[in-house]
């Protein structure tokens, strides 16, 4: 049976392909789901793809997929920079996870260099657009 | 038909009137939206107030409204001095906002004098009670 | 009528017993729960128990229980570190409050050592393990 | 007989309509003033304009009006960032006073986030052209 | 018989009872000891009590109870703050040690938010007055 | 003949008495001013006393004074704590100078802990009222 | 003809698979470099490899490779952290570039998180072992 | 009867006339005191003074003094930068204490410059040798 | 008919021959201003030397220079280092300005490292003594 | 005999002319070269003309000419910010140097706000293009 | 006859054999002391060892031997970081002193980065157990 | 056969003897060669002595090196306080190492307190002079 993987998307995220454009690009948000379904399939994975604006409903997300998944590609959005509630929640679980960014975070504004859930993940992939999704997917497969 | 714009109150600002009174005064929750149900009235404008403790509904509620509001009032409460998702979410809109406090937050603890959605909102207002809501409406009047 | 304390679970301590066993140790969170509903009704005190992964909901529950209850135990988990929204729900409502920690996070990384909660809750209590929400609920007593 | 406000006007304020048109518009500061003259008087306020380069002197028209004048509205220009001196003033004498920017300082230079004379005013506005200074006498109409 | 603990009184405790009420209450230091040597008695322990102004000394006392004692109950008074000769003496040594204090220490100046000694206690307790001393005694329980 | 000195105020020095009471005392300017003539002659010093809210002014007054008095007393007010262009001034001319302060400045807000002139001034009062002042003559007398 | 691209890794690279093995593994640095070799051919693309352990001869290299190749993956190891003068070199040329390391250098020691030639570069590639390099020549795909 | 002062000399005090003479000049310690002794007697006053290297029994003795004096002069040398012992020392006992400082620690290191008593004290007097001790007892007579 | 430069000198320059020899040489200021004077005939310019030690009057020369002269020489003085209103009036002027310093400014005090207003001007000459206003002078030609 | 110079560029100062035209201009550096040996042959002097991207060469470079040349010219590029090494290879020399930088530094990025070799030059002349070289000579010639 | 140094070692350095091992060794205080006074025999050095926890009494320690001694020793534990009174100390007497640790504290937690008395030493050797005091015995002599 | 120690002088150290003699003294960088030569072999050591002013060549000799010595003693210049590089290259071979330099870096400017290498060296000796070289050697001795 294909191992499963979660993509988290996390606030704002949803409205890619209308925000932004520089930094976002204009595709889409449902087109880039799609290619992600696609790429993770050709990987041989099974693939769940998850949105919220909330916080704490990407905690609830992370604990729940801990028994049935075997990596995490998450991008935080801007709780990237604050949130140590959703580092714990991957540190909590047992779960290879790693973190992505459409734009390049480290050259943009100081507030975005710094990543809080990093000194949990994995690895980070930042600034390739919707092709830091495709990066991360290939990134996770030597790990699960 | 009137254009309509919307007042976001962000954490705890539904507990006003009940709450330490020196900042906020006396005045309940119920009430001060009354007030600005009809100044807004008064100004030609359509109003839908909003009330949210949680970051994620008060970002859900911002793409909601993108479509169908001309302009934006909003007291994010505690989470203007951290909440970079909130800023994200504005910034992905393309509505003008107006950023109120009731109280000063500039001439209280250090934590406040920082607003991390300054940036992407037109202008700000702070220290001047419900007023500061009834300012705002007349400061976006230009511009929407 | 035994008085009402109310004590709130913050993001992730719901996985108490999975998680990092070092600093949270192996007992399971329902377990500890029973234990704490024990420890409050021996000290004569009605007990509730809530958890919640989002900031706002916690917001929501103190504000709900500013009328019934007569002390607060929170462990608001990563929150502490960040969330000035929190500290205003704990400010704005008139009940004691005490703020717990089973790790001793003074001990632990920088991040960790500042609790943006405390000047407005009554004391602290840190590095018990489940031992901490005992001695709160003891240090709360007099208060109430 | 009517109440008299001052309206003060900092450094290089006066330049307004020929400096930096992106951030002050491109009305001058003559047509600007006329205009401030004329929405005082529809609030029934007498209005005085004072506007002066020099830190010191406007410390002195400080001093000169604290017996005759009920409100004071105050655009300190780049002086806001950095005159104690004029902090003390407004603290010492005991009229209240209104903070005025006509760029949204807080979405601008680093420098210009902290404002050393909020912490003595009533409140502040940033952010709406000359529309501040209207805000601004609509914000001291409660207070005098 | 019965487990020795030693509890140790940093600078000024003793003036306890005269000295800034707000935070350490009214009750003589005299009369706090003698409870808190009730209340380790009932809990079955044996308790010294000692108390010195002086950094060294202290840092003595840790040295010599170190093979008789089963636990230290510790309120280094300021010397929290800045003693990393204490910290050194109490990593020093192999007992668990907690850190008290009566006022709550996060809740009070900026200085008093760091404790230089936490990093080698097992937990640490603050802001219930002469309850935190039974507080860490109960809390030494489990560890010795 | 006489030796002269020369006392200067700097910003709002000219209310003592109307402000702040807590920090500066009810007695009036010129009453305090009576006062420091009078002490300076019982001194055997001649006296001149100036006073202006101008930063430049002080500066021009420093240059002027240089080859004619023997000593300067000053209370820059807020000025101390960020005029780099004064203390240049007292660095340039050659005459011993003291710093007073008739609130204790080490005591208040924290920009009023740090003094710009002080690493160029012979001895700094800080705190006694006016009898900084007489100190301060006192302070200069072994030096000129 | 195939696009050219070049891999320059930075200093203390070559000792790959004998060095610290927890963050850079044990395969050896040839071995690597033949599997990189051969991705890209996979890819369809020319690569050369280049390692230095001199700052400046990297800035050369930098130079030389600007006419004739089309992207270059960049490991600058420790000088990630403080060469302005590498930044300055892949500024000043126009060929899009990567930046890749085999740890995660933002879960390591402080002086890591920072990279100080991210906000020249097009993306970051961190914590993929070998596999940062694969995933980096992935990612320069749509770029050239 | 005449009221009574304590003069306290800090760490290193003792060594003054031997010891760094451009900051602390060369007339005895002992010589100093006798002045110091002869200039309260004039004052009218009854004058103890203690000198200590050790923090602790500065504490001591202030604690002692509590009771029988009037004011205190304390030059707590070197401990000035750093003992918060010694400031909740100052605090806890109800005695105006004047700060005093033979050189200017405003004009010297760094880290003379930040007095940790200073917000504890009625007034400070800095960089006038022994005058400094003069200056300080006519300081304390307005207040006891 | 020759273009017209003016040379601005701030607080304390006219000082110069007679203030810190080591930094300032010992010329006076008559007699550099009058080789600046022929200096600039000989470049082909109308030149026009303006001093003052008053911050305000600095301002009112650059707003009053702005419709008559090419271009800008400044030795802003101390109010280098936290004049922002020099800094905005410069920036609200359209002519080319030129920092001058005659001491090397970023081998002094640390806070002489920092000007507030280059940020603004054309480029900074510093350390040359009178010949940085030659220098300055020479390099405004490319730029009127 | 003449006395000779030398000009030593840093780190892509080679570049000029195709890299980044806006801080840099578009004529070449051998253009740019040409005119400086021109420029110093006027000013009767020998000059000799040295690049390195190596920091160290740099160093060697200014140690090999100490003995033969009579004042140094260095733009060291990037290596500005950081390179204490190039710093004390300035300092063990006895030769006057001027730091030049053909963009305005100060006008930049916070990073090149600093010159850790400013200390140990004569002067630095920083924002005239290619001029920026000529005044430098010019600045050499009383210091030679 | 001999000439005579004084070792001291600070606070808890007496536990030394059973203290951290990591970082201390097993060897016990006393043998290591026993071996210091062989080495500094064999020197032909009189040697005095001594030991305090308390910071005064290393002052009075280090005052006693000004008058008798040559050079000292001193490992000041963990006062190195925070005792400017014993490097006052060590500045008011004119004897050669210099800094031991056993443990490299430049390698250790970031507060033992800093020695606040490294500016009154002659040198500092940290890092090799006992032979640190071996080593610093032998760098003495040279200054002795 | 004899173990094999190499010596490495970074930066500069090449002009010692002709060079700021106060902190290197005046005897030549040869005649210390020489000595510490002569040094090594009395304590049964081969030595090889390396100098390059070039950070990448410092890493190449000590990369070269990894195979056949047996500890290294490195003054690392200026580079010291930022090479990061040469702190890897000594963390990836496995080689005692000491850090020495001849001035006491802890008591000179603020830069040069920070060793980024201390962290991976066994131990670091400052200020001796020559010595230091002497007493690393010896430091060295019980490590190889």
């Amino acid at each position: 049976m294909a191992k499963k993987i979660v993509v988290i998307h996390g606030p704002n995220i949803n409205l890619t392909g209308e925000r932004e454009a520089t930094y976002y690009g204009k595709e889409s948000f449902a087109s880039i789901n799609a290619e992600i379904m696609e790429y993770a399939k050709n990987c041989g994975l099974d693939c769940e793809i998850y949105q919220s604006n909330v916080e704490g409903e990407i905690i609830n997300k992370l604990q729940q997929v801990r028994h049935d998944c075997a990596g995490i590609v998450i991008n935080a959005g801007a709780y990237t920079h604050y949130s140590y509630a959703i580092r714990d929640a991957i540190a909590s679980i047992c779960i290879p996870c790693v973190e992505v960014h459409m734009s390049n975070i480290h050259a943009r504004e100081a507030f975005r260099h710094t990543s809080v859930i990093a000194a949990v993940c994995a690895g980070q992939i930042s600034g390739f657009g919707k092709y830091s999704y495709f990066l991360a997917i290939q990134g996770l497969l030597p790990l699960i």
